[in-house]
């Protein structure tokens, strides 16, 4: 029996999901592992849209329930951070203790993100702690997101590609996807 | 033994983080909880910037595994959703089977949350799904973040705050806060 990976990340909000999520799974079938895809699954219609969402959640969970590890797209999503189900995922699965691992296809870390997000506008506080105009503090931990996620998946000896994709393909380029693929198949 | 909650959220990014925590902190007392707050530890010093945020994932984490439930902060972070930590840590600890409760301080819906990051341009496909101009979909299912979060906690018959911050108390209005801990002791 393959282990079965959930594949997590922003693209099941794309205008060609079906097209990346199948790109995914072959991808996953050809390192001898089963793909467990969001969106692979109808989910019957609900009396009302939040009702519909509230199955989605159940039909996602259970599929996590079922998983053996994941692999996540924390490819920031709408804003300088990844995709909020995609954080809450990966910890779901990392709680689970299964194998974990993610890729970004944005090489700038979260620092320099944030940094950006505040157009520079950083400056030391007294105790040397950057914070930006607002006066939040910025991690800066050379990390590809806050230090939960990739501190979640580094401290489980979990894989983190780090890629440069081309504006155009930035939800679509699967080089980071491949390269966790790659080293899960070192790790069973 | 009272309960113990983790207390997640961006206000320790905040310059009076600790001011604030404290605050959550007693509030939690006063509802015989006992909180557990991330930043609550000193946390070694290491070699590098990067081990140093290893080490908070660490400590962050075992924190959880020592909570009985959590109650998240989702009210949006640096753009237009929740902080990807509370976003993690709520999956987290939402597989561990534990009390969940989450709140916002912002009460336009994530659906209404992204239309105005998309500044309105929000159009519906052939299927009828809602698209925004870089062809993404939009999840429209009257919930404070993505499906996932929102769902997370709704399914687990936890509690959802919803309540409307003045703009300079978006992080430090404990109104919603209050509102979760007030439901988790009816839970218990």
């Amino acid at each position: 029996m393959p282990l079965k990976l959930y594949l997590a990340g922003p693209e099941v909000f794309l205008r060609n999901a079906r097209e990346i999520l199948d790109a995914k799974a072959a991808l996953t079938r050809s390192y001898d592992f089963e793909p467990i895809c969001p969106g692979d699954i109808f989910i019957e219609p609900a009396p009302t849209r939040h009702e519909f969402g509230l199955k989605i959640s159940a039909v996602d969970e259970s599929m996590m329930n079922s998983a053996d590890g994941v692999i996540a797209n924390l490819t920031p999503f709408r804003g300088m951070a990844a995709d909020t189900g995609t954080a809450f995922e990966l910890g779901y699965i990392c709680a689970q203790g299964k194998l974990v691992a993610a890729y970004t296809n944005i090489t700038d870390n979260h620092f320099a993100r944030v940094a950006s997000y505040y157009d520079g506008q950083i400056a030391p506080d007294e105790t040397g702690r950057k914070r930006g105009p607002d006066g939040t503090a910025l991690e800066d931990f050379e990390m590809i997101d806050n230090l939960m996620l990739h501190g979640g998946v580094a401290r489980r000896a979990g894989h983190i590609a780090i890629h440069r994709a081309a504006f155009d393909a930035l939800y679509t380029d699967l080089t980071g996807f491949e390269d966790c693929l790659k080293y899960l198949a070192t790790r069973i």
